[in-house]
């Protein structure tokens, strides 16, 4: 007898999992704004029949736009996700949805399905490639999306798991991430993904001069911070602006000669080249952003594969964010208590989440907000703001162009930086400057409608979203 | 703050985790008959006055005989185990201890962790390299034992996990087995173990002819089975009879220019030097038998560190075994009806295990016993096996020197065979020529005390072993 778990089709796959009205079901995003799996599977539910799911998501993109008619026609329910996109995040905060969205991390949605508290039925595993019994990564084939770092969880705890593939290999898969051990059904697609929005071709470096003096005034409150010495540890975004700190801090590094321990999170080409050059030992990569990133992680063997647990889960007897010295993160909105909201735009519409925002401002010494002061005409800088994604006593620093806000809490970095002549600032001083400039705001009106539970990563109510008018 | 989950000493390490009496502590055996780790937790659990502890490690070996006194002064009151060596075997089989040793498999044990019926309060990890959270892995450091397969299950279930090692390594450890989120203290120790036991420095093919001879004819059943062709995948043990089967196998597919895909098992040398070779795809390794398996997992990315969940688990959704297509395996005895004992010699004492023979039996599609007719003056084939440690109906070949018994169920086969102009014999023939010179063995004398349970690897019941008077 020849074991396969090979089914021939989405549909086979609702059937034999038994997927019925009421279930949770899940998906993973490192297929990004790229991703055919959520809408494939939901695509053939709604047209079996199927109502009433809850979908638990780790990112929710603009591709899967498609979910809003699943929503409106009851085949959707529930939803659940650690950041949304505009498009869908919209039609979320006009009150679309009965249940609220719940908003997690990226460390509590992990922690949660290890705890229990988050029950998934049925997993559907975006595969770039697998093997007949399930063996599966994201390494190699023509989605390669690199790590599958958040898919554990879902594969790990979910009732069924399902792996939806374009590239099956022969058995065993050798470079394997996820196996066999946990996957019921594995199903041939032509395509899980489009290459081109999976990942970006190279990630780059910010031009613009606000954003370059914005990273140049982050990496002096690195350098300043004392964290900045052999053993170093870091982590920055994608964005053109998080690169342009990495840039001025390998500055930093190269002229000192410092040599850190391990980079880590959404993992680009530049960090990649920044470990490559001796700068880090190590990389710990969740998810990579570029084809570098993906190239580097199948063929160096210092980039590790880490799972959304490892990375930040506070379920975890500890996670790799626990041991890390800084990070840099965005915001949308920062008020005078240092919260930071990342789910809302400065209107009230959820275009985020915490990903694993949170989760790295709790875990580092040193949390940086990297913001500029006004954003289309709107001070970052609020009384209060609309959606606490992070809370202010996680946050150390925020950087903008015009000055530097330091956490009351951290009294002698506050003293650190000013010696070191940096335009150190009070918050309420900041929130002036940008009022002065670009007027106070209006109120953001928000109906009654509670559209979003933000639950922390410990999985406590952090905040909720209402609805916009 | 610089986390660190580093402790003093095992003493700290006991008295951090709460142990105390009546609880279950866990080891597993990638140290084999070199392990200082097991010693040395009871050591410092007796002298603190713990009593009634429940032992289960995944193999006991000689050198845990200072076991044998912690049970005479009731600091340990159960044991349970995979693979029992002779020395505290005997001293079991004897009745030293109330209850009785709970044999399982290597796939049973981690099963029985993985849904709870085996819960283990404290497991102590010996991990040849480890960073200050907890980060560990068996590949490097002068302890290097490979794979850390086994100790998985371990560390992933157990309430507390404690890793033990005599190499402390930066943070972040770089080629992670068992990572952080599952490891509650580190303790640096002066030795985990001692190398020359620890691996052999090389595994080698037997010279005896009749090995040789049971190892040929092994072989030539592996060819006419049908199996032996491109995608062929292969277990076999490290003793020197299985290494003559591997040697003889390699050279037929050398001949007939077949390409396998995989190994797997204890892995040795041998099935290195054929995966290098190109006639294994890829090795998936629970365990290394000597150095050159440990040079080979750190450096070869065809070979590939697996647990012993997705090794032989019943409990997994699938396991490697399901997908193997031979194994060849040893035995203390075989009756009439092909069921296999590996835990008692002819004499009724416990001098082994199951390991993972019923777990490959169960899995293949082709399992080979291969034995000596008469070992020690005593013949292999008997009525009764003194224990069932693996079902006849699992089994489908016995090869002797003298002689194939195919299992009734295997018409097919046995067509097959007898066509080869192999020496297919019925097994009571077999049984008849080794009494006619061995002559019938006397009835063995046991008492009435059960000293063991062997459980079956999905956690029934297969058999007793009762004391030897």
């Amino acid at each position: 007898m020849q074991m396969s778990k090979l089914i021939s089709s989405v549909r086979e796959a609702i059937e034999k999992t038994g997927l019925r009205d009421g279930m949770t079901i899940s998906f993973h995003h490192h297929m990004r704004n790229g991703d055919f799996v959520l809408n494939m599977v939901l695509e053939q539910a709604a047209e079996m029949g199927i109502k009433d799911l809850t979908v638990n998501a780790s990112s929710i993109f603009d591709i899967h736009e498609p979910i809003i008619e699943h929503i409106k026609n009851g085949v959707v329910t529930g939803l659940e996700c650690n950041y949304m996109g505009g498009k869908v995040g919209k039609a979320i905060s006009q009150g679309i949805l009965e249940k609220p969205v719940i908003f997690r991390s990226h460390g509590g949605r992990a922690g949660d399905m290890e705890n229990g508290s988050s029950k998934i039925d049925i997993a559907f595993l975006a595969a770039p490639c697998a093997d007949n019994m399930g063996n599966c990564s994201g390494k190699y084939g023509p989605s390669a999306c690199g790590s599958l770092g958040y898919a554990f969880s879902d594969a790990m705890h979910a009732d069924k798991v399902v792996v939806l593939t374009d590239n099956l290999v022969p058995y065993p898969l050798k470079d394997t991430s996820i196996n066999e051990g946990y996957v019921d059904y594995v199903v041939e697609v032509p395509q899980i993904g489009d290459p081109a929005r999976i990942v970006s071709g190279t990630t780059k470096i910010t031009r613009d001069p606000v954003g370059l003096r914005i990273a140049g005034l982050a990496a002096q409150v690195v350098k300043h911070s004392g964290y900045l010495k052999d053993g170093f540890s870091f982590q920055t975004g994608a964005g053109g602006a998080s690169l342009a700190v990495a840039k001025y801090v390998e500055e930093m590094m190269e002229k000192e000669n410092i040599k850190g321990s391990f980079c880590m999170g959404g993992i680009t080409g530049y960090m990649v080249d920044m470990a490559n050059k001796g700068y880090f030992d190590t990389i710990l990569d969740v998810q990579c952003f570029d084809l570098k990133a993906i190239e580097s992680i199948r063929e160096n063997p210092k980039h590790q594969e880490i799972s959304a647990m490892r990375y930040a889960s506070p379920a975890a007897k500890s996670a790799a964010v626990d041991s890390l010295d800084v990070v840099i993160l965005g915001a949308t909105q920062v008020d005078v208590n240092f919260n930071v909201n990342v789910h809302t735009d400065s209107n009230g519409f959820i275009m985020g989440g915490s990903g694993g925002h949170c989760d790295t401002a709790a875990g580092s010494k040193l949390a940086i907000i990297v913001a500029p002061l006004i954003r289309a005409r709107l001070p970052l800088i609020v009384d209060e703001v609309l959606c606490k994604s992070t809370p202010g006593e996680t946050v150390d620093v925020v950087v903008t162009q015009r000055g530097i806000a330091v956490n009351p809490k951290q009294k002698e970095l506050k003293e650190k930086l000013l010696k070191a002549g940096l335009p150190v600032k009070d918050i309420e001083e900041l929130k002036q400057i940008a009022e002065d400039i670009a007027g106070v705001p209006n109120k953001i009106q928000t109906g009654d409608k509670v559209v979003a539970q933000v639950l922390y990563r410990d999985g406590t109510l952090l905040d909720t979203i209402k609805n916009v008018l």
